[in-house]
């Protein structure tokens, strides 16, 4: 059987290196176009001098929908939100697959998605047939995919964390506090005050506080999977590191048995059986950015606190991998019935 | 009339030379005597070759209370707890006045003190006779010390930051979550696996979780200020940066004017009247440890938000400066009657 | 005596806000205008909150050479290359002392100039009335200057860690190799690929190869000092952190002599004798930036290989003090006639 | 074909845990045995846990030459040097295939060896038995080794840097001069301030000045190379990062023609014709660290200087795969007769 093809739109992102990184080491598909709005006609390694005598095609081709169809099976849309809800639809009608990491499919609620996005929403026949590709909990979903909505980078750290916790009603749903950290690979390669070295390097912030648009999506999921309203407390900060996501996530215990952190061991291990991407951590230890660098996995650990009733779950994602471009393969494996691990196996580099 | 005669034992610690550095600015000191008890005799340059021809000492005194007693009117003692325990006695018998880091004169509670810091508290006589240097807080009593016991670093932050919440009544005490994160100076200058570059470098990570020694130092300060007792959910995180603590703090709010950000800058503008080294944040902007690096300053910023009742707090301090050794000049200051800036006035340094 | 008022045009830049805190620690100044082409009007601390409540002016004044002889003695403009050229006349002409950080009025020779810098030089007559500020060097000079331009930081690392061991014929000026490493610090608060955080941390990498406009300000020193023709190889590097430079310079010995390091030791302290800011490191120990980090020395250490015939010469600094606004601040000292380290004394800030 | 079965000894160490990362990836070998001195019997995983569930074996085996000659068929000898040289003949003698990272096979010449490594050079006529594995200069001989000795870190940057400018008269082998700076994994995993978190942060310095191990390793290759001895300088520095090689070289030009930057990339493109981990760098770029991070590559760049009669010549590599685990395992392919870059394919991770 022939390899599937793929093409990469925002292929000069870093989204889409990290996805041409990952697709090179997949067994079942081979790489046809490289897409760029921007830099159409160039060479991408001209961009991404990393990538030289290793990428079969270099050419950047434009977003065109015939084409990308004449030469693909499938497309990437590692493109900025506001743009896939209006790019996409054109790239279904042209028969492609897509897998879209922008965001504009994520939320199912339109008006939702303008408070948060402060833009247009996709169009409510389009946000109807998109899948929200969370594999682990919405894999059955995903198996009959036409449009893949790829989750957040934080949304996963944090979901994945939650979601037993959540769903078993071992943890109060009114009190979640969610702390989350990122690495400044996530802001993009857009140049910014933001991610300006000099502001940077030796500094540790907030941003976006009670603020960002991940908000609504985790509590879509955490709400679907409860089946009622979830409200969270959300906190992003910038850390001086290219890559990874820490959640550290909070909440009261219900059930004296969870004062343990034995019992929230078992409930994750049990949750996830099967799931080779989430690794539960043994007891008194917890997971490390670091530890899951450049793998998809989800590395979870608890401490629980009889001094205080609460629980404290810290989950740690590669945000360019588990947070985007890992997971969209992970999506694509199960979209083709393919290995959930085709192309992502092996150990994080360490260090 | 003479400059005060000032010694510093442990000046071969990070809190030690940055002592040095705060000292050599001050205006009413001379640093006659650095001390070392595992370095004497040694020169203190060869181990901190940027000291050079700037320290008016260099050779490393013994830990000798006879002989620092004669060349020191007040000494700082930088050492690690479970020393100063036994030391501080010792050179207040010998007519020292003394301002402890250590840690080990912070608790009153002997028995709280052991169960977290796991070795033998300081006599209670000797408990009695200390002050917590918490300037902006306990202002009044650090007049009259004799012995100071400087504040922990992640505690100075966290309680600058929760006491007028608390105190107000703004904040419900039962709801208090602090996630704490620490720039990797913090962990001293002895080496380990923890401080070990290509271990910290390009990662983040938590650790001791609900287990740190500054966990009882808060709810200290916070039942003190409150008149009742309180209990906090606290966590600690490595940040790959050198200097830097961020406190990013959670409760619910108990009043709902505090839904509103102006209510809390103008809640803590009033408490902190005339302190200088508290800087209230301007609405939407909240601290970054880069904005208060090498200076004595504790920023404070808000976000309240009335979707989820909550409000998140958030202190940033110099863990080496506030969080140590400006600080311990800062009470020193107070103890002599001097400008409580003195020596430490100026901007920090950025970037 | 009344204050001198200074004036700071460029304050919303690295170099800026580095001289500003510098200035506000200095006994004999006071800071009277922050000045900015792009912000005027606006408040300084708006966007560089770690000056809020340190500084006495605040609302950002045009570039307006009448306004600012009226509220000031001396200017430090530390604008970029090519706009300095042309105010700088203006803001002589208004009566003002000028010391310039931009590079415009260092070469002598236009020609050079405009090769290296390719944009049109100053005039010739303002040219002859710059005096260059490498104070170690040139102090005599100094002390009459009414213009004067500051080195650039390259050219200070690599100038004075060279011209003893040229002017004293030690080392043959036929074999000179600088290799250059510098922070992301020196590349400015503006935003570009090359100072963007993903590019920059975790990657080392070379830039401008034998491109470097220092390479003519190296050469007319080290020609100058020689009273011939000088040319050198000089390769200039990005380093993953925000300040410091490190200078690794090589040569032939000329003299058997010099194959010892002890001689270069001699040579360098006799030939620094009362410079306060250049340190001679002891022997088998070498400079390191976080060793200077924050303040106004240059570091410099040796090392000599009878196998190969070479010396190894190293020197460090910090690029925003002594490679600008620090030696701005020295020159300025010399200029009034006060003690050349007024506002700049203590120890750097380590770790 | 059953799978080749690989023990890894040292797999506590960076070395080692980066074998086995590759050797996971590698689709002709299976990993056998993990081998720890210090902490045989203990569980790999609790001191790494970002290898839970994807290594096969977890469990620590002793340093045991029967055991091993039971359980694999080739060992990777990740030890410090000076352990090797007792353990290697010992393990030769149970009849496996040794590749050895340690440099105590490396130097032929047993004086050079104790001068530089400052103790115990192996016997002679192990050392006749070992082969020098730099696939791209030795690789007839590779194919042939039963104890491959593979290259240190340094000398691999340095040497495939120069070898075409050496061997083709292109350069004057008197007057090379390399500069090389590394990340800090090169530095190992024990502890020690070298490698404390808070030097090395926000620091640059050079370190073993003219007194680098590697120097004669270099000088041997080059020596062999052009058929006379040759002399170099070379001055070693630690980069604020954890990985990453980059060596800037300079030379004197010795034929006009090498004053053009076309020239070297013709004769290195050449030269490393069919060798698929060097890539010559288009004309006008230069290698950076992040490039070949991850990966077995080494990037080389030219700037030749008309001006100055030299030319820059600059190379980068990943210390621990091409520099360490990646060349190793390069090595063992040629060994075994497989494609060169069996389990070594795809992109660096970038950024």
């Amino acid at each position: 059987m022939g390899k599937v093809r793929v093409a990469v739109i925002g292929s000069t992102g870093y989204g889409g290196v990290e996805l041409i990184r990952l697709l090179l080491r997949h067994p079942h598909v081979e790489i046809t176009s490289v897409v760029s709005s921007s830099n159409a006609g160039e060479s991408l390694t001209d961009g991404f001098p990393h990538l030289q005598d290793v990428l079969p095609v270099d050419r950047l081709d434009a977003v065109d929908p015939a084409l990308l169809s004449s030469k693909a099976d499938v497309v990437f849309a590692a493109t900025p939100s506001g743009i896939s809800s209006k790019l996409v639809p054109q790239l279904m009608n042209a028969g492609l697959k897509v897998i879209d990491l922008s965001g504009d499919f994520r939320l199912k609620d339109r008006s939702a998605y303008e408070l948060w996005y402060k833009h247009e929403a996709p169009e409510q026949s389009v946000l109807e047939r998109a899948t929200y590709g969370l594999t682990e909990i919405y894999g059955n979903q995903v198996r009959e995919a036409e449009l893949l909505s790829n989750p957040g980078c934080y949304a996963t750290a944090a979901t994945l964390g939650l979601v037993p916790a959540v769903e078993s009603g071992a943890i109060d749903p009114t009190t979640l506090v969610i702390d989350a950290k990122s690495g400044v690979s996530g802001a993009g390669r857009g140049t910014s005050l933001t991610a300006h070295y000099s502001e940077i390097n030796e500094n540790f912030k907030a941003y976006k506080v009670n603020n960002h648009q991940h908000i609504p999506e985790i509590e879509m999921v955490l709400s679907d999977r409860l089946g009622k309203p979830v409200t969270t407390t959300f906190t992003t900060h910038l850390v001086p590191m290219t890559r990874g996501i820490l959640c550290t996530m909070y909440g009261t215990v219900k059930d004296e048995r969870y004062l343990q952190d034995e019992a929230w061991i078992d409930l994750y291990r049990q949750y996830y059986a099967g799931r080779k991407f989430v690794r539960v951590r043994k007891k008194g230890t917890w997971p490390a950015t670091k530890e899951v660098w450049g793998s998809n996995f989800c590395d979870i650990g608890f401490s629980a606190d009889p001094r205080t009733g609460r629980v404290t779950i810290l989950s740690a994602i590669d945000n360019l991998v588990k947070g985007a471009a890992g997971q969209a393969v992970q999506n694509m494996n199960v979209m083709f019935g393919w290995d959930e691990s085709a192309g992502l196996e092996g150990a994080p580099a360490y260090p």
